[in-house]
This record gives structure tokens, C-alpha cells and sequence, in this order.
């Protein structure tokens, strides 16, 4: 028995390639006095993971060449020498890509209640990072008030797709969508109940967010960046406000990106932008798990998760984050087998 | 007896030419009933007047071809038919680019108290719009809090200046100046107590900056844009504030400027850009112009005004303003023989 890893071989330039990772298999970790072992079951496959994988400064040290990648992940307890967890316990923390991982008092675990008939993936999209990055950023960042205009970056996406749900429950009076593609725009309106959404690839985008918000966007709620950003900017309502939370299009550019040249927008419309991560709101998980849970399960949240299978898949299922082929949230299944009762 | 105006002949592109305005004469207003007739004194020279030459959109409509150049400025009351003035008031408000302007309902005028022992170019400088700018940019936009980083772009300028001397009384950890050239900078440290000025015109501004603030920047005051703007992202501290109340850099760009590339280190940081026009403060004005008022008394706050001779110089002293030629807040002498008692 082995545990098998995927590490960093090389810092990509662009999209990951093959010469990217490297499969490796080491012994399984022993677990010592104080920790616990956690065989994967799923791991959260996010655009940050990208930014990492670049020898620049970010909210986290880069990844260093040979160290597994790091990742979010749950997994179930298989032996426990800690009371803080028990064998059959199914946790969420920082697994990383592999197959097998130590828990101790450096690298903590949540254990994820059972009994509320949610499954592994629902809980890994709505009531994981990707859910509480779409409550915080829209509620406290955003600071989200009733009868905003609110517009949304990558709406098809895992998080823009529930932020517009919460906008839209919360009373907001248009929520648009701004997406890639007649498929992902038909979604993002039938499927998540945005009032609009608009296709990035067609020209005129700017054009098009000063028709559908013609007294301009009050919230933003941005993953993407680049030229969506600066349009957008472009279209700020007095006193908007926008949330960046990532930015997509950036961190796989090969080029020296086009800046931003709106940003002066925030003068004449005394506006705000303002970046988080989502790390910071951890503590406060709690409450917004409630409430999302309560939509889940009385089904006003439409959402969906991308289900890529094998470990050794896990370098293109982020890949796909970056060509938009994937639908809604992408999770890597390590082990189908581990299931939350 | 003639009434002596500048008007906009024709959009510039880049500086101002002589054909950018015409100096023409026209009659004396005549003062009707609810109305005051008030000579200039002096008007402010601030580059926002710049963007309104622009047909772009603005916090205020573009100046049309052919009217008068918008313009803040003092006078004196010479004939009033309304309670709210008195002949001799000295008042202040929007008396374009001419020698007379009626205050009517439209077109309110503040009368500036007499007697402080400051004298008008001072109020016009410290008291008036450049030093509420700074006095509620500073405080209530950036949100200063003692111990801060600050860093003021245009650190040399009327604007600039005060907000270094506030953040300094105010108990920051330390104050750091942006300015053009050697003499600009000497001045910053010398005469505004600026712990330390970086000349932007020498290269790497970016890695300087990080080795003054190696933690980087907590407020970030900006009148600038551009290419500096960009730098100090690159060094903004964990939850930095960065206030932008103006973009001179691009103002008179005859190219597509270089757009922002670091905006993206706001997620990193968590840091918020905020823009801000000081029209929304103006209610407040009382509270600002008392604590500055007191320092200029005090000897604590050191201001130069650089004033330019004749209502015809309008234009060149609009154009120091971009070339840097100026030392202090900028003034343009319309009647010397006015005078605050």
C-alpha cells in the first residue's frame, strides 16, 4: 500500500502541461501520538491552486518544486491516537493531492456533520469555500443591500453562480450574469434565475452592462478581472462597490495583461474596490453554512458539481477551470467510496 | 468698465495651447433683485478643471465650447441685493474664469470670516477645497489610524503636503513622499517634515518603496495615478487602504496610458481602493477648516502658494500644474488689491 502524490515538477508557464507535475508514489504516513490519518475522498479544485503553483507574492508562500500541491480536500479518518477525532469521522481541511494525509496540531481538520442529507460534493460546493466565498463577499464585503443592482463575473462559475442566488433571495432588484458563451449564458438564466446574462466573447460588453444597468452596477462581484473588470468599472453606479476575489483571466496570462484603465471610475463615482480571501472568514463559517444549507435543502439553490475521477487527473481538472470546460464546481474524486451518511 | 472672461475655445488634447481658450470682454452683469455682484479676487488653479475641458463623463458635466472655464475662486461683494451678503464680504464659491460673477440662487457663495489673521491666499489654499481634500481623505476616506504607513503621491503639492503634515501630527509610524525631481523632494522632507520623499522620475520606484515600508503601505494617498499608483499596490500592507481623489498623470495623456497591473494585490491583502470627490464633504467643512485653521495658527502646518499675476495667465497656470513648475497650491491674481482683513 502506497500513497500516492501529486507534486510540483516545474512552475508552468500558461496552462499546465504534463511537465507541470509529477506522479509519485511514497510509503503512507504513520500516524503518531496526537494525530490522526485521513484517507482522501474528494478534493476542491480551485483557480488559486494556479497562483501557487507561480514563484510570486501571494496570501500564501508558494509551492515549492517537489512539495505535493497543495489543495483543499475532505477525507474520513482511518486511525485516530487524538480525541479531537474519531476513526469514521468524515473531515475538510488542507489534504493537498494525494492520496493520504497526516492530521495534527499543525494541519487541522473540520469534521463535517452527518445526518443533513446533503452529500460530499454539495457540502464541498455550497457549504465549502465556494459557498462561503459567494455569502461573505456579497454580504460583508459587497456589503449587499436590498434593491442593489449587482453583477456578477463568472456566473456560470461555483461561486458567481450562488452569489447571484443569495442577491437575487435577498432582494435584489437586477442580478446579471456575466458569462462565456451562449451555453453557460442560457444556464446561468434558466438554471441559477439571474434576470440576465451576458456573453463576454461577443464584442461590446460595456456597451451592453450600460443597457441592462443603465443607472449603473451597485455591486460587482468579480473572479475574473482583466477587460471584464474594467468594463464593468466603467459602468459604476454612485457610491458602488466592488469585490474582487479573484481574478481568473490573469493567472494563467502569457503576455503582460492589459491593465486596468477604469479605475479612475472609482473617483467620479466615489467608489470602492475592495479584495478579500476567503481564509479571513473561516471562523465565521458557521452562519453562512446555515444559511446555506437551509436553501439546499428547501431547493432554492440550484448548483452543480463537475466530478473529475482519479487523483491523477486532478492536474487537468484544473485546467479545465481555465478553458471553462468544466460545469459548476470541480471536485477530483480520489476515493468514491467515502461517502458523508 | 468690462468684464473680462477665459472661455473654452476648443477641446484640447494633451496641454492646453493658445487655442485652447479665448480671453474675451463682455458686459459688467448687472445685479438683479435676490442677487450680489462680486469682483474676483483669486482663483484656485486645481487640475480637475483639466477633465472638465475633456467631453468624457465626470462627477460634473463636461464645461461647454464656448462658456467660461468652471472654476472655484474668491471676490469681494461690490453691490448686493440680497440679505446673505454684504458689500465687502469676502466670499468664496464658483466664480469661473472672469473679473465679476453674480451670486444668485443658483450659484451660492461662502462668505469667508474675517479677522483669523489668515490672509486669502492661505484660506484659498489650507482653508479651501486643497485642504479639505486632504484634512477628510486622510481621515475619513483612508480611514488614518495612528501608527500607520502612509504614503502620499504628489507629496510637494498643495494637497500632498497637508495630508503628509496631518498624518505626521496624527501619530503615523512614518510618513513617506512621492515628488519629481531632487529639489521636490528635498522640499517634502525639509519644509512638510516628511520623513523620507522618493524621487518617481528615477527608476525603480516599486523596489524603493518597499524598502522604506518593508511592511508595506497602510494608506496610500493618491492624486497621481498611473505608473506610480501601480508601484505602490505592488507594496500595499495586509488590509491597506488606498484613497484616489485624482489621476493627474492621466489628465493630459495623449496616449492610452498604461493601465493598472497590481489592482489584483488587493485580493492578496485584502486591501480596499477607495475614490472620493471633496464636493461630498463640503457640509462638513467647518470641522476640517477649524483643526487646520488652528494649525496654520500654531506655526504646525507649513503651505507655499504660488501665485500667477492676471486673469489672461489662467491658462499657463493651468499647465504648471502638469509640468510640475509649481511650488505650492496655485493661485491666479485677478484684483491683488482684494484682501482678507
Amino acid at each position: 500500500m502506497t500513497n500516492r502524490q501529486v507534486t510540483l515538477a516545474e512552475r508552468p508557464i500558461g496552462m499546465i502541461t504534463p511537465a507541470t507535475t509529477n506522479l509519485i508514489e511514497t510509503e503512507i504516513p504513520v500516524c503518531k501520538d496526537g494525530e490522526a490519518l485521513i484517507k482522501v475522498a474528494m478534493l476542491s479544485i480551485d483557480p488559486t491552486i494556479r497562483t501557487w503553483m507561480n514563484d510570486a507574492p501571494g496570501y500564501l508562500p508558494p509551492i515549492e518544486i517537489g512539495a505535493v500541491i497543495r489543495s483543499s480536500g475532505t477525507g474520513v479518518v482511518i486511525e485516530s491516537k487524538t480525541p479531537r477525532y474519531n476513526v469514521g469521522d468524515i473531515v475538510f481541511g488542507s489534504t493537498n493531492w494525494q492520496e493520504y494525509v497526516i492530521a495534527d496540531e499543525e494541519n487541522k481538520f473540520q469534521v463535517i456533520p452527518s445526518g443533513m442529507g446533503i452529500d460530499l460534493a454539495t457540502t464541498m460546493n455550497v457549504l465549502g469555500v465556494t459557498g462561503l466565498t459567494a455569502y461573505f463577499g456579497l454580504l460583508e464585503v459587497g456589503e449587499f443591500k436590498k434593491g442593489d443592482v449587482v453583477v456578477v463575473s463568472g456566473a456560470a462559475g461555483a461561486t458567481g453562480s450562488v452569489v447571484g442566488q443569495i442577491a437575487k433571495a435577498r432582494g435584489a432588484s437586477k442580478v446579471v450574469g456575466i458569462a462565456g458563451g451562449p451555453e453557460k449564458c442560457a444556464e446561468v438564466v434558466e438554471k441559477y434565475g439571474f434576470d440576465v446574462c451576458l456573453d463576454y466573447r461577443e464584442p461590446g460588453l460595456r456597451k451592453k452592462l450600460h443597457e441592462v444597468c443603465p443607472k449603473g452596477i451597485d455591486l460587482f462581484f468579480d473572479n475574473v478581472g482583466g477587460i471584464i473588470l474594467d468594463d464593468a468599472l466603467a459602468n459604476i453606479a454612485m457610491h458602488g462597490r466592488f469585490v474582487i476575489c479573484g481574478a481568473i483571466s490573469q493567472y494563467n496570462a502569457m503576455e503582460k495583461p492589459q491593465g486596468l484603465l477604469n479605475h479612475t471610475m472609482l473617483i467620479m463615482r466615489r467608489g470602492t474596490m475592495k479584495g478579500f480571501i476567503i481564509l479571513d472568514f473561516l471562523p465565521r463559517s458557521g452562519e453562512a453554512q446555515l444559511a446555506l444549507a437551509g436553501m439546499v435543502l428547501d431547493g432554492s439553490l440550484s448548483h452543480q458539481e463537475h466530478l473529475v475521477q482519479g487523483l491523477e487527473n486532478a492536474p487537468d481538472a484544473l485546467n479545465l477551470l481555465f478553458s471553462g470546460g468544466n460545469h459548476g464546481k470541480t471536485l477530483v474524486v480520489v476515493d468514491e467510496t467515502i461517502k458523508l451518511a
